[in-house]
């Protein structure tokens, strides 16, 4: 789904027993992996998840992360994790995460991540790799 | 260790063969577990754990985090947290964090994480809550 | 379903990118999270979950696992979990689990979890809880 | 430290937070990790670690675990996991773990986990490689 030069995509997740803390909430470092499900979720509807890249002979670790924890999640809850592509003309993936619980449709957290091409080798690739820049084209992602 | 109304810990974590996911580095998100093991380092130290503060009839959640990602971590490798206490007039507790590489003193990462108090209801307290006062106070951190 | 006095519930699980390790295959240790997601797909379906047993006034915490692993599993692919809810006598629930790797039914894992009923304090309970009794009885697994 | 035929290594380790589920305890699934910390530091003390057996050109994935839990531990305690090398003919490493809680010396848990030597492409190696029989001889745990 393409709005205003951004791409979103959903994906649900249910509450592990185990990610769960013994204040009897979804322990705040879990939604990291949260992220990473949404980020993946976009990435496999959009052929821009790890596998994706890795064909394309890169890697792209992520370099930043944030989280802002508005409400609790509980055992037995499930959310919703919606990831925003957010385009940037930097040789970066950019996404901004919404987390919403499942059952009352509440903003739970939000964030976002930045991510960077590397080579296997892990050095920094600083100019769009021509596969990324192709996705884009074909998207209508590039600045004329 | 005390340094222009700020606090210091330093302490060391092993990092497990589990922690290292598929590109032969540790996991981006398992940072936010180090920062944690930093601010219960600090705690432990000082007093501000989450136990101390769960004895003293209160929870203090995590409302924010953010990380950094400047190099990799391998398995086989330690790093070093180094967890400052932000002092704040809020009614809040606010850390920077920095990761370290102990072999060559290399900085790998550094954050930030916000804790509010609430209630064990989970009711948020917006002032500080009395042991917290204490607390500062006995550090010198509370303003004239 | 019910088959020999046995039930069994099957349910699919995602890898996740945290979850594969340097080897670049699941970590040994997540097939436990997958047992659990097994049992608790199962206790969705049957009302015997952590939180069904939970609101009946009891905990149910896990006594022994095992597990043997036959196959990898990589990021990217799906397993489905059969859990097989084994009847037995003592105040126990025992199931049997298998992992399939879902996009060739290989048999990937297989091992089985046992738990024992407590109090919510801890206690042990020796004999069967009347709401496990009563839930055996409508499913037939009570013996004559 | 050898014992008839058998080495034990003994190694320390603080409960995380985020390792304790909403029954206050440690989550079941936490203790394999808790067993491949006691197993690497007895292959840090003994090389026989991962990145020993990687370094001679070998994986050796875990191909079985089992794990008895016999009574709880909370935050803010710290096990002890005490893994002992058991000898065998077969091209495999047996490890037997007790985990013990620090503050009373009490038996936790005790469990049990094999592994087997594959080719970093992931075949199955049916004789000990020459390193690890190498290994054995300097220990004397070689038959005959």
């Amino acid at each position: 789904m393409l709005k205003d030069n951004k791409f979103i995509t959903r994906t649900e997740i249910k509450v592990r027993f185990s990610e769960v803390d013994s204040m009897g909430i979804v322990w705040h470092g879990h939604y990291i992996k949260f992220f990473e499900d949404g980020r993946e979720a976009f990435g496999r509807e959009h052929n821009l998840g790890y596998l994706n890249i890795y064909e394309n002979g890169y890697f792209a670790p992520v370099v930043k992360v944030d989280c802002n924890f508005k409400r609790y999640i509980r055992y037995g809850e499930t959310v919703i994790v919606e990831s925003e592509y957010v385009n940037t003309q930097a040789a970066k993936i950019v996404f901004r995460f919404k987390i919403f619980n499942k059952k009352n449709d509440e903003l739970v957290a939000e964030g976002g991540s930045m991510q960077v091409f590397t080579t296997p080798d892990g050095e920094l690739v600083l100019n769009n790799p021509p596969f990324y820049e192709e996705w884009k084209k074909q998207r209508g992602l590039l600045e004329g």
